[in-house]
């Protein structure tokens, strides 16, 4: 008989496990594991606790992987209940962290509770891979947890991360990818001097203006058939000391490429270098690389959970590269394949985040199918 | 016998007379205006001291314009010597106000003193028109004084502002006009959104880039024979919320126009409309209009001003138009014709402000030799 999975997120979201505090989520989970035989291993780096669990030895090796770290409150006043008290009103169980991800975690513990009451001698292995440190600075979260495994040349053959992937309907959304995100801060130089007298300046807003508008304007690729296109966006602009008579000196411009596999890190930076050279700017440029894309060919691990969701369903889930950047692009360097998949995100990271009461053991359910697929 | 110009530029000095405050410079001034036969009337407006003196009824008039007031010193340890301790070192005399403008002042005073000596029975009419707020928002000072003068039916036949006008050498240059300014606040408007979402947001930086680089390569107009091209500089640009994630909801720039007689506040206004309409922006547009153009014709002001100039110094004037904007755009309004002329600007506003001390009594000099070629 397998306990309730409401309940042990309501347990969960009860746990104010704020990044990168776990707040004792994973104690919850590791309690439920071991009774079932799983090795377990607690791995704390730095302020982060992290855990891997294991049960079997052979392959394949199934991986459930996840984050009990949530983003903080905002202001609480504008909570109709409070966040960290798990309240169920018209059909929607409220609480941080309810959909991003303590359901899901729920979910994985009730859903390997029941299939291996009914395979106890399962094939391969069931592994979890749990942190939380995932909406943080991430370092010594998964990485760390993904560094140790490949010291120990350990590998998964699928995983499941649990984020929070449907977007309108539980069912409706399986992420098998990821867009890269390479991050530049790029600072034009100019000479500053006062607004009388131009000749004497020289205007970086005004020189950096044609590049903007090219790099705006630039195609970098059409994607393909498992990435939507590339895409450059500026977040922050800056010139100026808010002086209305001075030429600034610099202008600062912040900006963020999401890249599909039509493109690297390198073709991106050639490609923004190649823009401000042809303009004659002189500047300074800053990159940062958050994540490489990566991809999982539909196959064996798409067409199991596939299946399962629309078993529970009635759905044929859509596979999609979109959307922000997760733990999976750690993962994926040992996992042969690797999909997200968890309940609609419509709430995330906001106020009033929920999630609908009736998905959470359907949720679960999913899950137990898709282990059966793989493992039974 | 004239008094010393160098003496009584020092005495200016030691008040510290930071914009409004007079700190007592005008009454100085009053009592030797006084003692010469002027009629002086105090016009306070708000917090700041104004006055207008006569000396004579008919015409012409010519009229010596200025300030009593300062700019703030900026850090007092970074000077070289106390800026309110007028000293002086290697010919310079040191303190705040030295160039910009307590020297003109007292050569308002000893010329007049030397010439009225001299020519007690002058024709026409020797006025000066003398404010505490040129350096800040100026809404109480000249502009007041000049509405004051109107509704009396008051006019000017030649107007000398003693700002300082020589940029390397005493007599170098002769203000006959200034440019226009004319700023805007543009905020253009797009739709806030995740990064990694394009498709659901309208980045307004992207959008107003390629409008953005038209702006910057515009040629408003050639200038002409009185006035440099007009000129479009952006002093502030900014957008974003400094999260990296989020592409921001407005873009905001504010931008001024220097402009020459080419154009007019209205057919600027209307240029820089058509291009943000030509791409579809949606936006908002703050105007200020701080000063119309004006020009004097070369004519009789002119001529005798560089004639005093020549004898006294052996230079030949330039006339110019160029920098930022003054008072004498308020008195343009009552006077027929109005030049600037005054010390070397080198310094203003800036830390260790100084005078040349020569250029103090040759300054003296040059006024009176003017108020001798036209009043005497
Ligand atoms: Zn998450
Ligand atoms: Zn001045």
């Amino acid at each position: 008989m397998s306990r309730s999975t409401l309940a042990l997120t309501e347990a969960l979201i009860r746990r104010d496990s704020i990044t990168p505090h776990d707040a004792g989520c994973q104690l919850l989970m590791i309690e439920r594991l071991e009774a079932l035989g799983f090795q377990v291993e607690q791995l704390r780096f730095g302020e982060v606790d992290n855990f891997w669990a294991r049960r079997g030895n052979g392959g394949p090796v199934l991986c459930f992987a996840g984050h009990t770290d949530v983003v903080p409150t905002g202001p609480m006043e504008k909570w109709h209940t409070p966040p960290f008290e798990p309240t169920i009103r018209d059909g929607y169980l409220y609480g941080r962290g309810a959909a991003d991800m303590k359901a899901s975690l729920a979910a994985f513990i009730t859903a390997i509770e029941d299939f291996v009451q009914r395979h106890p001698d399962h094939s391969g292995s069931i592994a979890l891979l749990i942190t939380s440190d995932e909406e943080g600075v991430a370092h010594d979260g998964t990485v760390r947890v993904v560094d140790w495994l490949e010291a120990r040349g350990e590998t998964i053959d699928y995983c499941i991360v649990g984020e929070p992937t449907s977007t309108s309907t539980l069912g409706d959304t399986i992420k098998n990818g990821r867009r890269g995100s390479l991050s530049g801060t790029l600072t034009v130089k100019g000479q500053q001097g006062h607004i009388a007298y131009p000749h004497l300046a020289r205007n970086p807003v005004h020189l950096l203006a044609p590049a903007l508008a090219e790099l705006a304007d630039t195609v970098w690729d059409r994607g393909n058939a498992h990435f939507p296109p590339t895409s450059w966006q500026v977040s922050n602009l800056h010139a100026g000391t808010g002086a209305t008579n001075v030429i600034p000196g610099t202008c600062e411009v912040k900006f963020n490429f999401r890249f599909s596999t039509e493109n690297t890190a390198d073709t991106l930076k050639q490609g923004v270098h190649a823009i401000l050279d042809r303009y004659g700017l002189e500047y300074d440029l800053e990159w940062a690389l958050s994540g490489n894309p990566f991809l999982t060919e539909p196959g064996t691990l798409t067409a199991a959970l596939g299946e399962a969701i629309s078993e529970v369903t009635g759905l044929s889930p859509a596979l999609s590269t979109s959307g922000g950047t997760s733990d999976g692009r750690f993962i994926k360097r040992i996992a042969r394949e690797l999909v997200e998949f968890g309940p609609v995100n419509a709430t995330i990271h906001k106020l009033n985040e929920c999630v609908a009461v009736e998905d959470i053991e359907r949720l679960s359910a999913v899950y137990r199918r898709t282990l059966e697929k793989l493992l039974a």
